[in-house]
Formats: C-alpha cells, sequence, structure tokens
C-alpha cells in the first residue's frame, strides 16, 4: 500500500488568491515531496476544480493554470478555499494516479482528501469496507480513509469526520474539504505535524481573515501569515461560515511527533514545541559532542541538512566551524550514466570539498543521519584525498535500526548501515578515524519525553499488526500485489540517504 | 456525466507482443477519440500495469513506455494480454484523470474496464449502488459499470459480467480484463460496435492463436488479423486458458447500431453488416442523388469524410466527380488566433479550393452531415467567390434534431441548425441554390431495419427517464456539477461539425 | 552541402500583420519542407527580429511567439515586412543551425534571405569569397549566395542583387529582405517556382496595399490575397517604399520549371502555366492511358498525392474511379519500432484498403511516381491478399533514373528502381501484372516544352560540373565533410518515396 | 554586441569520454552561466559534431545526446577531443543562434571557439574585417575573433591563434578546437580566468594522459583531474599528438583578474593564486570587520554567495556566526505572477527566517556586493519584522559605480545603488542601523595588487574607446542594433542582485 509519507499538506480557507495561497504553501512545502503536486478548489456548493501532476510545483503549475482554476472555474463566483498536497518521491511511477488530492462522490457529498502519514490498520479498514460495498480505484491508505469519511453519517463535516476516523489507526494529518469548509485533524499520538495559521485580509469573501493549514510553519512565513497554534494530536478544526471550531477525535493523546521531523524532514525555520528546528538541531548537535568529544582541528558538516547540528557541534566544541563542502545548485533529476572512469559521479555531482581546507586538519565531519551510508563512505574519501590528517564522524541521531510505520519510507532493515557493519568496524567501512552517533536518551532530552523514537529502538506507540497493514499472506491479493506493479510497494523504500533531499 | 462517446476500444488475449497489438489496434482506432488513450495489461494473476495519458496513442506511448510495460513488469512473465482505450476529444480537462482504461479492486478481484457508449440509467444505478456503499471517484458512467460488475458475485468472471450487467440500461460496447482473461459485451440494442478476431500467432503462452477484440474491423486489418464476427447484441465473449466462450446478457435483442456509425464515425475500411463503411455510404449516396436529383455539370465532396457518398451522388447522376476541395494534411491542434483582416481561417487552414475547377459550372456540393452548419456556410462562399453558376448542397444524411443518448455528444438541440433555420431559408443561410438532405427512409433501406436513427426522428429504442440519466433536479448536486466542474458536462456537446475529425 | 531542396518561400511587404500573413502563407507551403520553419521581420533600418526552430510551422511558432515578434520589437514600431522559410525534412540533424531565414550584417547592411533551390558551383563560388576573405558558419549554399549578395557594391538593393547574382549557377528561387524591402528573384532557368502577388489591405503604413511572394500561389488563397503573376525565370522583383519594382539578372533565360513540380511536389490548388496542378494531373493520367492501356474493371490510386492522375486515368478509360486505399490522418513522426510478427509497419499505419472493393476485380493502380518502390510493393501485396483478380500499376511519370542537381533529394541513382531492375521485371518485382510509366514526351506536353526533365533523360539544362558543386576530391575537406558531421551530406538523399508527404 | 560575460568554457583533449567529461566539466561551471550550453566534438579531420541549445547543462544534453554525439558519429572513431561552453543567462532570446562554441570553415581550416570576456576594440576590428571581406552571423565579438583566427596565416595552430589575436583588445580567454587538438590562450591582463589540468586516463588514442582546459579548477575536481597551473595572462597552450606546448601572445602582461571572480563569481571550492575562493572571501570577511566594526550580538549572512565573507566577519568580531536566512533549494525559473496581497514573492520564495534567531538581536547582517540593492532591502525587513533590535549590512566588497568593459554585465551605472543613494542615507533606504562597505584598499591585499578593480575605481587597465567598442554614433547601425533586435543590446545589463545565482 502506497503510504503517503513525508509529504507535505497545506489548505486555505476564505481567500480570493486561495489558487496562489495553496500553490505558495506547498513550494514552501515543496521538501517534503518532490514527486507530485495537486490543488483542489470550491467556493462553496459540490463543484470543484482539480489540477494535479507529477512534478514540482512551479512545474505542474503554471500561471495559466492558476488563472484557469481561478477564473475559467463554471459558475460566476471565484473559489475561496481548498487544499493542496506535495506527493514525496517514488520511483518507477508510470501514471499520476496516485498524486493527491483525492475528490470522491458519495451520495450528496463531495469531499476531497490530502493525507500525510501511514496507517497501521487500512488492510482491516479496506475489508470491512470492501464487505460493505467499497471498490477502490487506487493502492492509497488515503482512499480507505476518504471512504470511511465520505461513507459516515453525514450533514455535520465535523460529525462525518470523527465517526469516520472511529477505528483508524497509525499516523493521520489530514485536511478535508467538504462543500461547507475546511476540516485538518490529526491522529491521538501526532505523528506528523499540522498547524493552523490565519492572516488578515482584504480579499476574504465572508470576514476579513483568511484561516491556513500546514504541515509546517514555514508555509505560513510565505503568506505572512501567522502561526495560531499546532493542532493537537487527537484533535481537529474545521472553518466554515461560522469561523473557526474545534472538536476532538480522541480524549488519549501524546505528543508522539516523529523524532525524525526536528532531526530531518523539517525546514530550520519551522517552527515546533515553542522554538524553530534550527534550534532543536543546534541543541542535538552539542549533545552529540558531549557524548562523543575528541581531539580535533575543526568542525565542519554536510551542506545544507547538517548546518544546524554543526554548528552546534562547533559551539559545544570550542573549535572553528570550517566551510569545506561546497554544494552544487544544479542538481537536476536527470544525469548522464556514470562511466567507467568516473566513479561516485551521483556524489560528485552534488559535493565538492574546498581543497585547501582540511589538509592535515583533525576533522569532526558531522552529518544528521545515515541511512546506507554511500554517500558518507564516499565524502570520506574525499576528505582523506584533499589531505585530512584525521577524520572523526559524527552523526546528530541514533543508529537507524527498525522500520517505520507511520509514515517515512525507511529502507528494508537489512539494508540499514548498522543492521549490516558492526559498531565497531564502522570507521573501517568509512574510511574514519572513528564513528559516533547521537544517543537516544539525548534525542528524548532535546526533542521531546513523547515523541516517537521506533525507529531508533523499537519501541512503537500504535501496535502494529502486519496482518491488518499489509495482507501478504491473506488471499487479498490484489490489494498486496497492484501496488507493486505500479511501482510503489508496500515496503518503505524511499529514503536513500537523508543528505540528498534535503531541505 | 462523462459518456464514452465515440470512443474507440480494443483488447488482446495472448500475445507476448501484447503492448504492441493494442498500441496499434488503438492507432487505427484513433478516427474514434484523440483526447488521450491508454492501456492495462496482464499476464495473469492481480497483478496489472496500466500507461495512460491525453493526448495522440503516438504520443502518450513512446517505444520507451512500451518497453516498460513489457519488460520492467514485476515478475518474470510477459504480460500477454490487456486492453487499450481511445478516448473522444473534449475540451477543458484540466487532468487526465477520466483517461480509461478503469482499473478497481475489490476484496480478491482486479478488474479493468474499456467502455465505448453511453447510459441512459447511470444515475439511478450509481444512487443505488451508493445506497450500498459505493464511493465515486470520477465522473464517468463507466465506473458506475465497473462497480456493480467487481461487487457482482465473483468465482466465474463470466457469471460476474452477466450478473454485475443486470439493469444496466443504454448503450454499452465493453471490455473487460480479469485475471483470467479478457471480457467482451455488448448492449441489447448493439448501440456501438463490437468485433471479435483472431491471428495465428507463434508468439503465444498457450494455444498459437490470439484473439482481438475492436471496435472497428480496420484494427484487425493493421495486425493482419481476420474477423471472426461481430459481437452480437445482447452478446458476450469471454477469453481465457480455456479458449473463447460465448455468452448472452440478455435475449431481447435487435441490431440497433448508431445509424451515425456508416454515416460518418466508422473508417470507410471497416466492416459492418456483410459490406464495407464505404459501400454503404455509396448507396446512401446514390439514394441521396434518386431523392434531390438537380440540372448540373459536376459533383463535388467535402474530403476525406463525405468521399463514399460523393461517388455515390456522382455515379447516380451520371455525372463527373470532381476534386475541389484540397484538405491539409498539417492541421495541428495548435493555431494563431484570427485577426481581423482574415476571416475564416479555421476552414481556410484546412481547405482550400482548386480555383479552376468550379468556375461558371453547376456544383453539387456533397457533405455526409451538417450539425451547426458554419464549415459548409464557409465552403460555399469559397465556390462563389471561385464563380460557381450554381451550388446545390446535398447531405448525405437526413437533419439531425434530437439528442442522442447512446453515446454522442450532438450539440444542444437548439444549436443544431435544422432547428435553427427554417427548411425553405436554408439555401440563403449558405449563399447556395438548393440544400437537400437524405430521407430517414433511406437511411432505414441502406443501413438496416433495426439501427437507431433517434438523433434524427426522436424516436428512442431505450426509454430514457432524463431522471435516472442525469440528476439535475435532484439534490445529488455532486453527481451533476462535478463533471461540470471538471469540464466535461453531462450536456454532449463535442460534435462540432462532423467534418472536423473525419476519417 | 546542404541544399535547400524542396523549401517553401515566402513574404510579405507591407502589412501590419506581417507575421501572421508569413505565417499563414508558410503554413500553406509546408508540405515542401516539415523539417524548420522561420520568419525575419524589420520594421525597416537596420533592426530586424527572427525566431526559427525546427517541427512545423504550428509547432515553431505560437500566438506567443507571434506576438513577441509583433510587439516586444525593441522601437515603437510594428514590423511590416519580412519573409519566412519552411525547410525540407532530413535525418540526423542535431541543432537548428541551418534553418533558414539566414540574416547576415556586413558595413551598413542587414540582409536576409530565404533560398529554394541548388546551385551548380557554390563550391566553386565559395572557394573564390574565402580567396577575398569570407568565413562561412554554415555548409548550406545558401551562405554563400547571401555573402555574394551582402559584399557586392551596396547602396542600391536592386543593384546589389543583380551585381551579388553574377556568376551564380544552377537552380535558385530567392527571397531577400533588406532595410528598404523586399527582393525576389528567380534563376534563368526558373528551376523552382516563385509567385508575387497581391491584397488590398487597410493596415499597411504606405499605400494599402499588401504584396506577398510565394514558392505557389496556395498560399496567396489562405490569405485572400490574388497572384499578379510568376515571377520571370531570370526576373526579380522589388518592392519598397517606391512600389513594385522588376528587374532582370539576365536575358538568356527559359521556362526550365521541375517537372516533378507539377508531377508531385506542388499543391493540385497551385497553379502553374494557367491552370491548376489538378489540371496539369487530370492530362498526364489522361496521356499515360492512352499510352498505356489494358483490360481492366476499375481504377484507383495511391491517395492523396494520386488523386489527380488516377482522375485523368479513370476518365480517359471510362472505367469506375474506385476508394479502395483509406489513408490515416494521424501518421505522427514517432512510431514504434517494427516486430517480429507485424510487417510492414510503415506503410500498415499510413493505408489501409477497403476490403470489399477489389475482390476479383481487375484493376489499374495509379501512383504519381516510383523511387525505392518499396511502399508501391506492400500495396501491391495488400491488394494480391484481398483477391485482386489483375494489377496493373500505372506511374503518372517516367522513371526516375538520373541525380538532380538543381533541388531535389534524389536517393543515389543506383538506388533508383529503374536503375536496379529490368524493366520486364518489375511485374515481378511488385507482384503485378503490368508496370507502365508515362512517356517523356507526355510530360514534355501536358507540363510544357522547356521544363526541366533532367531526372528522367540525364539531359541538364544547366552544365554542372562536380567539381565546382562539391569538392570531395579536392583538398576543401572541410566543405566536404564538415556537412556530413551534421548528418546533411551532399548526397540528395532525402526523397524516399513521393507517397510519403504527399501534399 | 553580445559580450560573453561571466560565462564558462571547458575543452578536452584526448579522451575517450571526451564528450562526458566535457559534459561534466560544464555542470561544475554552470554557476557561471546558466541561459544555454554546448560541446563540439572532433576526432581529428575537419569532421566534426556539434550539439548546443538554450538550457541547464543536465536539460541541453541527455544520454541519448551524449550517445548521438559518440556513436553516430560519421566514421568509426570516437572523438577524443573538443571544447564546451556555459553561456550566461540573458531575457529576450528567442533563438539558439548566440550560443557557443561556434564553429567556422574557411579554406581547408574548421575552427570551433568558445569564449569568456569582452573586447575593447571588436567595433574597430569588425570594420576592417569587413573591409576585407568578413560577413557576420551573429551580434557577438567572438565571431569576430574567430574570424579573425581562421583568417590568419595557416598551417600551424599555434601560428596561426598568435597572428589572429594581434590588435585583439580587452579581456578573453578562449579556447578554440583545431583539426589537430585544442589551443587555449588568455589576453595579456589575465581578466576572465582560464587553467590548464591533466589526470591519467587509460581510455586515449595517444598517450594515456587526459588535458584539459578550464575557467575554474572546480571543473577539474568533478573528474579527477589535477591543476597543472593557471593560464598565464600573455600566454596560451597547445595540446596534439605532439603533447602539451606553451606559447607568447605578450609579453606585456599583468595579473588582472577581474577582481569580482573571487567576489562572487567563481565558486569558493576554485583555486586562485595558491588558495581556494573560500580562503580569500574568509579574508576580506576579517578585513571588512576591521574596517567597519560594531557592537552586536551576532552575525549572520545571506547564503551561499555570503558564507564565507561571513565566516571571516564572524571570526574577527569574535561573535557568534548565527544560522539565520534559509535558502530554497526549489527556486525553479518559472513562477507565479506576483499579487496583490502578496509582496516580494520573489524575495520570499527563495529566503525565509528562522524565527527565532534575531528577535531582540544586535545583528551584522553580511552580503558579499550589492547592485542595486532590492533583495537586500527586502531583507532587511524581514530581520525587523522577526525583532531584530539592530541591523548593521556589511558588505564584502566596496561599492559598484563604474561599467565593466572587460566581461561583466553591470546595470547602467544610474541604476547602481550607491549612484543613486548618498552615502549617509543607505542605512535610511535598507531601513538598517548602519550599512558599511569594504574598502578598495582591502580588495588589492586580500586579492592581489594588479587585479582589475575597474567597476571600483573607474581606473580600467586596458583603456576603452567607447567609439572602437560600440557603434552607436557611426553608421554602422547594423551592429549597433542588430543585438538589440535579438534582445541583448550593447547594455551590460544582466546582473540583477549577485545573490540571485549566487554558486
Amino acid at each position: 500500500m502506497d503510504a503517503n509519507d513525508k509529504c507535505g499538506i497545506f489548505a486555505a480557507y476564505d481567500s480570493k488568491t486561495a489558487a496562489r495561497d495553496i500553490y505558495l504553501g506547498l513550494h514552501a512545502l515543496q521538501h517534503r515531496g518532490q514527486e507530485g503536486a495537486g490543488i483542489v478548489l470550491s467556493q462553496g456548493g459540490n463543484d470543484y476544480r482539480v489540477h494535479k501532476d507529477l512534478g514540482l510545483v512551479t512545474n505542474v503549475f503554471s500561471e495559466k493554470d492558476l488563472r484557469h482554476l481561478e477564473k475559467d472555474y463554471c459558475g460566476d463566483e471565484t473559489p475561496t478555499f481548498g487544499l493542496g498536497h506535495d506527493r514525496y518521491s517514488t520511483s518507477g511511477e508510470v501514471t499520476a494516479a496516485n498524486t493527491q488530492p483525492f475528490v470522491a462522490t458519495h451520495q450528496d457529498r463531495v469531499i476531497s482528501i490530502a493525507h500525510n502519514g501511514d496507517l497501521t490498520n487500512a488492510g482491516q479498514l479496506k475489508e470491512s469496507l470492501e464487505e460493505d460495498g467499497s471498490v477502490f480505484s487506487k493502492s492509497s491508505d488515503s482512499e480507505v480513509i476518504l471512504h470511511k469519511v465520505i461513507r459516515a453519517d453525514g450533514g455535520d463535516p465535523i460529525k462525518q469526520i470523527k465517526q469516520g476516523l472511529e477505528g483508524v489507526k497509525g499516523a493521520f494529518s489530514l485536511l478535508f474539504m467538504f462543500s461547507e469548509g475546511i476540516g485538518a485533524v490529526r491522529d491521538p499520538n501526532g505523528f506528523r505535524p499540522l498547524f493552523v495559521g490565519k492572516r488578515e485580509n482584504p480579499e476574504t469573501s465572508v470576514g476579513g481573515t483568511s484561516y491556513y493549514f500546514a504541515s509546517e510553519t514555514c508555509a505560513f512565513d510565505i503568506l505572512g501569515a501567522e502561526m495560531i497554534e499546532e493542532v493537537p494530536p487527537g484533535g481537529g478544526y474545521f472553518v466554515s461560515e461560522d469561523g473557526l471550531e474545534t472538536f476532538d477525535i480522541s480524549s488519549d493523546t501524546s505528543q508522539g511527533l516523529c523524532s525524525f521531523e526536528p532531526i530531518y524532514f523539517s525546514r530550520p525555520d519551522s517552527f515546533y514545541n515553542g522554538k524553530s528546528i534550527h534550534k532543536t538541531r543546534v541543541e542535538m548537535g552539542k549533545a552529540l559532542w558531549e557524548e562523543h568529544p575528541v581531539e580535533a582541528d575543526l568542525v565542519t558538516g554536510v551542506p545544507d541538512s547538517a548546518n544546524s547540528a554543526t554548528k552546534g557541534v562547533a559551539e559545544a566544541a570550542g573549535l572553528p566551524n570550517e566551510i569545506t563542502l561546497i554544494r552544487s545548485h544544479y542538481t537536476g533529476r536527470t544525469f548522464i550514466s556514470p562511466y567507467q572512469s568516473m566513479r561516485d559521479l551521483k556524489v560528485k555531482k552534488k559535493f565538492n570539498l574546498v581543497p585547501d581546507t582540511v589538509e592535515g586538519q583533525r576533522v569532526v565531519l558531522v552529518d544528521d543521519s545515515i541511512v546506507r551510508g554511500t554517500t558518507m563512505k564516499n565524502i570520506t574519501q574525499m576528505f582523506r584525498e584533499c589531505g585530512a590528517a584525521e577524520i572523526h564522524i559524527r552523526i546528530a541521531s541514533p543508529p537507524l535500526t527498525n522500520p517505520c510505520y507511520y509514515g517515512i519510507d525507511i529502507p528494508d532493515p537489512e539494508e540499514l548501515l548498522v543492521n549490516r557493519v558492526d559498531k565497531e568496524d564502522l570507521p573501517e567501512f568509512f574510511g574514519a578515524d572513528s564513528v559516533e552517533y547521537l544517543s537516544v536518551e539525548s534525542v528524548r532530552e532535546t526533542v521531546g519525553e513523547e515523541n516517537c523514537r521506533a525507529c531508533f529502538t523499537g519501541n512503537y506507540p500504535v501496535e502494529v499488526d502486519e496482518s491488518e497493514r499489509f495482507t501478504k499472506d491473506s488471499e487479498d491479493t490484489a490489494w498486496d500485489e497492484a501496488p507493486q506493479a505500479n511501482g510503489v510497494g508496500p515496503g518503505l523504500t524511499h529514503i536513500e540517504e537523508p543528505s540528498d533531499a534535503d531541505l
């Protein structure tokens, strides 16, 4: 099943420039998903207009597309609310079919959905829905949620959302577009982020205030909007002509945000838990140094994803924070095949080393995380070739050991570096003098008591019954294999190296 | 609701070049739909691979796309069966969402569908399915059929098709892909064409014979396949490892093929009713002359759609069949805006008159049909400017007066020429000396006793309850308006002038 | 050297819609060249604006491109004159560098050129220009002419053209844009066509009349302009603020238009020598029948290029002109690779046979010309497979035996059918019952006494010294090989089968 | 005239992967020019193959294009040498005509050129060449050089280059491809950078060593090649079967590299003058602080172009180097139009501020240079809105006051900030507390005694006679205006804000 891992979602309510607001919000959230993007709009009623395709936001939407969404609308009114989705990059997709938002119609309802997360019991829910007559057209757990909600007892959108989400387990930050307005809701653990913001806006249809929902607060900044608050775990909002209402889908909640959000996914300029992601990363860098100090001449990091942690390490160490790796601004998707005399093109086209910064130096080399380790191995070799005297790798997160069931594409456990290479062999693997990781304990302290750290510990805050999640052993082979046929399997295989798609 | 009017459908069973066979079949059927194209393939089991997009077949599928469908398939086997769809051109579509084939999953079933036709009770069926739990993601009656079939009692594909189609009314030529093989079925009136063919083929997985289904027989010719027979109205085929089986979905059937198929839609080299469409058109031309002879010097027609009828008129009249209008081979979709000093660019970029063929001549000018009349008006003016002495317009079909509920996009009745201009004023409207149409009676005689002529007569062979078809006045506004939002409304508005997309 | 064979050229003088006029003219001449297109515009003075690229006119120029040419012009004035070029299709070109019009600057002159033809002494001229300092940037004889003219004694454009063309031998229909206006000139034999036309146009800057030059008169028709006359062989026109002036570049002239223009290249609706190309072709068809009658039941032709000749044959024979081959309207450039079980895809994707028209019939099958014979061989086979009793191939032109040095890409002589297969073996080669060609004498009679028939006879009206033309054996290897490097060699290899790009 | 300002040039000699080597070299130099790219290749002899187009290197060249350049070559040999060019971004270009490399043929020579720089006497040279017969097809001073060289006394490429460059004044780093090999030469002042490198490579045709020339040393790093040396001002190299030869074009030389190369253009990981550009920038940052210290809490810079200078400022100040501005990785070319309620979209889509880093802080804000000041003004406002207590702008280069005649597109002097706003009004203009620039003296000390600083001082190392450079007042209006017609005027207008295109 196609989990909507690490996507970006954004909604606007009551803005005569809703299409453009959402476009900008999705642009600011582009780092959360580069495969595809889509926007659905409404001016109330069951009319809607949707545009979505594979590619970056700036490729999917031209000025002409936006005007088309705004002006060629059936009816006379400008659409004033809607939602959008940045889809995480996958490989092998032939069509744009799985690009969100999804729209469904049922009886007198048209509902759209944008989803970030991954359900733990989608298989079970799907089976149950099918018994009650559902037919599915996509291999996505987001369609399961959409069916649950649109088939729930209607009338009041809030009731419908609450009833529809009963029994839905796992990770979900969700945006819904109803004919009445926009709903936003977050799972009881709050695995994936979601925020509500607002902006005084003379160009509204009702009250002079536009409301926004976004995966990260940086999407408010580009609009000049301000964050109202984080949508609380288990909590929801509905904004309509009646204004902003809150509701709960659960009282048993915890602050279980995925630790990888502050470690790697979120933009450093986004806010979480009262401070910027940047500041949290600086703290993790400081903790990393305190746990694993070493005699060295300088500290340096892999740009841009490790910039903040590196600053923390350097500050704690009292060592210079040297600029060594230069990151190319022109790393497009297409690139020539590697050829015999050129190794490591993928890394070389992205990073080059300032040659006179490391010769004879004892270097502390910081990265935010390690998945398979191939990029870091190539970087270490570059440092060696430029004459670094010692290389001490410091990773500002714990070793990645376990799969994530709440929305991150981590490779199969056996491919993870620490499951393949013994800790004491890591220096040799990298060609480094020492390799150390941040402790789980420090993540707990810097990120938060309740935050999900399952990928480091295997302690899963929401129970995962594999048989409810994937149906590999059931007879429901359609469910199992059809997604494979689309090149998007149930395995979560998409995070190669965090550094590859940072910020 | 989005009717699948005038589409082309094609399927292949048991050919190791199934992807290419379907590609060629869709290419031969391209005249039936130029908006989009898609292919879905299987090698058995619930795996499938689909590729579809907006555009002509040659644009949607590159050699690389075909190889991808064939070789990068999950598993080791080459897909050996599948189906494809040419979608009729519509305007304003923003996404490729409605491009067929559609795929749905339900319990242990994955079924794909390609549909040509238009249901008369889709609204009612949809409502009933929704009551039983269906949620829809597209605004297409093909999705209604797909839900009906996939939710029918399973196990045996033939049973499932038969049960699924119970209560489905209107026009449908359908192709289904099951994990077991390919099903083909046609509504009891046989409104839309469908044929079954075969070819000896060493590259099969089972028995050395490949089977094909196609909207028209010209699609068999490109493959060197031979027609077995027309799929009979109310009849069906299922081809699997067990070979070719036939079944019925109704015993109350008639030979009700749409008369517009021989008049305009089908290719002249396609076979129907024991002869080529070309020959039928020649007969219509002869009948036209016998009904409406006139003193004249030469006969000429609008190429290429009226070529056959013109030949019939000239033969019956014993007059020369002159080549006067030259049709450009380079009429792409994009073209510059008209400008003040240049009128009638749309017609002029397509047709030009051989200047020394009509001066001083009394011309019989033949076209296959007239919708709004604008193209013919411009053509008549060209003839006048080149000095034609008299212009006698002869149309090889009756006046178009009524909407079609079985799969053709005819403009709103009030836009149809004969509903706007009195018969006696037609010569003045066109600037012609006389204007005559073929009689309905002659259509009956040349095309067939039972063929549907509702658009000329208003006698609808399958009852149409508007309330079951569109739900304009119900509260089900989603159903009604959502398609509008997609730019494809329930109104059938897509046939501008038959001459624009002939052959 | 890259000859500008079979290109289309068009110019407009004094029209505020000059860009659009030229666009439409090039569109009407698209059959003369499909590889690339370009337009250069001026409003007087040495400013100009050029846009050109690979592709069809409708692909190269969007509405936005035209507006850009018209409005974003430096200065305030709308450009009111200019010229354009349709380039003949070649293979292997990597860049758009050889797309015309070419522009050159020299001292106080900016001159643009559009050329249709092929010089016989370009090598010699180039050498001489190089001795006098010329450096070339393209592998095109058009650049040689441009250098000759721009370096000629300036001041008066007419003088400059006349002096510049001294010593230039071979085939050239030329359009020049000077800052003063537009020049048009034709070689003394008039190998390639060129016409002058006019239109009353309120949107001019000077006198209310717009003047046009075009390769064929069909380009005037799309604009509603009328032909004034054929630019006479050895004659020229210059149109400027002073109106339309004529001049001569030679007094030793003949009406040597290439016979292949009426036979195949020109559109049937174009005018030449007092009648339409269509009528000339009908006459050739009649002559063909009179030379080679046969007992038969019906006449049919390869559409659309042989339509007119076929009509002539049928009329002379008193036999029915049957419609048998249906030509696809969707033969784009890209197509899948042929595969084992599918032979002759290239022909099959283009033509299909109406199956019930030829069974048991003795068929006279007409085409306009034969080059290598592969297409006709496949077509003959289709007729056989559909049961034709006899097939009598009649070609409405003489056998092609010799290379053309005046602007047509004929394959190497050894590839030409009649140089490979003895006349008596042709029926066996095609699988036909008889194969006959039109005599050269009949071409002389129907097309004109002086028209060039060198490709049929080897009698070249302008002497060709290979050493002056190509420099294969000289040391000027740059000239010889550089074009090869661009994939466009000096050999004229681009006419595969006339039927492939007809009309 | 179209100066080849700030382009990247690269050549390879004797590598069987020459096409790929050049591709990678151009990719590494992409920051020097993003408008277009091209490669020309040879295997010796006068054959060559060229591919060039508008766009980034990764867009212009697909894997297929590279294979085409390598394998579909005429003849059997793989091309083993060639050169390439990254063209600087300009606006309004309609065609790819001015994309380099340029190729010219003359007598027995084919020569290609790639040029970075700007001549000061191109007008005069052009006039003289025209008197001797030259005709020009482009509005580029590179074509003037190409004509000079190809028309020089031939035989020996080195002699031809030396003689051809006699009298050529201004800035030129040049690469030439002859049939014998690659030439590289630099003007006597060495305004634009050029380096020679080598790599042991088993895949050569001669001696096991591949030689490379590049605008910056970072292009050697991606290939694993090592720098041999900077091509000295007034010096040249020719590499052929005979190995690497050196020569001089002048004995009157100076180390006059443009100061803007280390300040802004070059990549920080490139080497110049014995150290990395990064280290030079750190020194400039230190000098900046020493000249203009201020009481503050933190130092921060505009990423990425000011990263190194900011590090220098922070180190000298002993203040924290805070990460405040986050630079988006997704700033493509296309973007929606600004709309009323959204100001400053251009800056906002590129930069966002980490909100909790500057509140209440006295901030030293560093940028590398200021042109018009609009970006910095918007950034300052962001800092104010986030509550910065004080903002002290420090620019790590002197005020830009004068035009550059040696290859940089600086806006018209009256648009330059310091020519519009008095120094004492700059804080008010920006909304800052203080604004200070680095002194020219410090540039001299950190960058080098002789480096060109004319844009800061108006002291031009090579005399500029406007009448020899542009011919605005001459009658040679073609030369003057034609480039305008191409949208690329003689004015140097292309550097908007250095931060917009940094590394």
